[in-house]
């Protein structure tokens, strides 16, 4: 089979691999495709090269079809359509025993910690399979993996129908998190700086604003009758991004920590006393998150199709890197097979 | 009557003021004891003269005697005992119409906005009266509206039985939140840097430590079986103390923000998603809280009158703002009247 194999910094080669039939537990999925994301992006710029194992086979946002079933496996049949849910926790750490095993402290995440899906065949554990619905296109089923990201940070939001949401960031995952805070029925308005981004948004039906050209808590203030938004969602990893979220929060407002910010940051403790604000930190996402995903990309509920900017072959992973690092895609896939479509 | 009035930085000069009957919907209490706190210490600083009229009545956690009513009040009657729950609230802002008046936007903090209660005779609207039981000291019922704070902060924090509780910083309302969260069942370590708080911690029964010589981190883990705390106050307001107290949580813990942070500070933002910590900013109390307040002062499970370090006069109400300054005082109160006590 073969791979597209990252080998250090910047650097992608393709190499068949001897591959194998599936162990007892797996089964071996004809990749369709992978996207790739932010975090597979610090990997290609060689921030996580203490972490992944070269030559590494990354990715694990992915649809495929099963080809084979090892021994042991008898839910799954060759030919079902599935995605993968990326992570597999030790059931010892604190956070599993306390039913957080989402983020486990010792989670092997699919894709960076253990081999990924950027080949044409993948052998993995049954455990971690999704099934796939009927007709849903394989390009549509790799957005569940980060659509499952947004669905998480919504749910930890608890967003409803009746709430102002602000979301700071208009990336891939701040889009699908406008989109999943739509459909609960709330208001939403992106903050974005990047015209192409706002665009984006516009063509999804996000309401989103330049914080340049307008006073993100004036016109927030104007929407909620002077009150501030119920929710706001970091999505940007900027000290601008979290004074923001900070400022627009109406009283009790909630704030969502998405982003990842490296290094600590000053925060208006004081807002928090005197509003009694709360922040949430969220990450990744539970198995009940992945299926809400995979419901919200087969009804259309978010834009799937709409966030593929390119889509490029295994031989074309570093062009596909490339293409985000400048920022004018939204999704990079990788057509990882020439299975049926 | 009678009044200690603050006049100006460092202040006080006991006045006798025409006083006067109570106005329809008001009550005239007898005041027989009001605490120090440390808002009322800033005002004494001279810190918020902006804000109060001088001269001013200050005075909020207080306890009397019913000496009288105005028209149209017709559920209370001389000699009830009472506290004052000192919170006025609009009714119209954007806190009041989703539910939290308690931090109305517009509060009218009773004893800093309004005259309060370091006076003999104190004329106060009947709407915010809570009776108080029979046998209940009135100096142990001064403590009320500081437990109720306490109560507050532990509720925002969801303590159950199951919690290891961390609370940084063993002034009153430190102390109090401890007392209250054990009364919920939690174990709980006050962390405290003075020796003669520590020694007040552990006459109330409560597990103290000196940050210095214990490293805070290793003992939670210890005590955890290597999870790390559930819930922590941060009640110092120092960084030092946001620090540990992010640092301490296990996953998905909840850090109460109680103390003021006039300034920004630094926060871990990325422990705060990496472990999905939650925090919550926590200020005064719903009427809720004041009524579980008096259940816990009066039946003996906060240490109200182990609180109290010393009583003083209304003429010698500077002495008592000096000894809570030294920091050798947990609670200094002052005696307003010569009521039966």
């Amino acid at each position: 089979m073969t791979a597209a194999t990252y080998t250090g910094s910047r650097n992608f080669s393709l190499e068949e691999l001897p591959g194998g039939a599936p162990q007892p537990g797996q089964v071996q999925i004809a990749v369709a495709f992978t996207g790739l994301c932010g975090t597979d992006l610090h990997i290609f710029h060689g921030d996580m090269d203490a972490r992944v194992s070269m030559p590494a086979v990354i990715g694990h946002e992915m649809s495929g079809v099963i080809a084979a079933v090892g021994d042991g496996v008898d839910d799954w049949t060759p030919g079902q359509h599935v995605t993968v849910m990326p992570t597999v926790s030790c059931g010892n750490c604190p956070a599993c025993r306390r039913g957080n095993s989402h983020i486990c402290h010792n989670l092997n995440f699919v894709g960076i910690d253990s081999e990924g899906s950027m080949q044409s065949h993948w052998n993995v554990s049954a455990d971690i399979l999704v099934a796939l619905p009927d007709g849903l296109p394989l390009d549509e089923a790799a957005l569940i993996e980060p659509t499952a990201v947004a669905v998480h940070d919504v749910r930890r939001a608890s967003v409803t129908a009746t709430d102002f949401v602000v979301v700071i960031g208009g990336g891939p995952v701040g889009q699908l998190i406008a989109c999943v805070a739509m459909q609960q029925g709330a208001r939403v308005v992106l903050v974005e700086l990047d015209a192409g981004r706002r665009e984006t948004a516009k063509r999804f039906g996000i309401t989103a604003i330049n914080p340049i050209e307008t006073n993100l808590v004036d016109y927030v203030a104007q929407e909620t009758d002077g009150a501030g938004a119920d929710v706001a969602f970091e999505v940007s990893g900027s000290a601008a991004g979290v004074g923001s979220a900070v400022d627009v929060l109406t009283t009790r407002g909630r704030l969502v920590m998405v982003a990842i910010h490296p290094k600590p940051k000053e925060i208006d403790l004081h807002r928090f006393f005197w509003r009694e604000l709360e922040m949430f930190g969220a990450r990744l996402y539970q198995r009940k998150d992945f299926e809400e995903a995979v419901r919200l990309v087969a009804e259309g509920a978010v834009p799937a199709r709409g966030m593929i900017s390119r889509v490029v072959s295994l031989d074309e992973v570093k062009e596909g890197f490339l293409a985000l690092e400048s920022g004018g895609a939204m999704k990079v896939l990788v057509d990882c097979n020439e299975v049926a479509k």
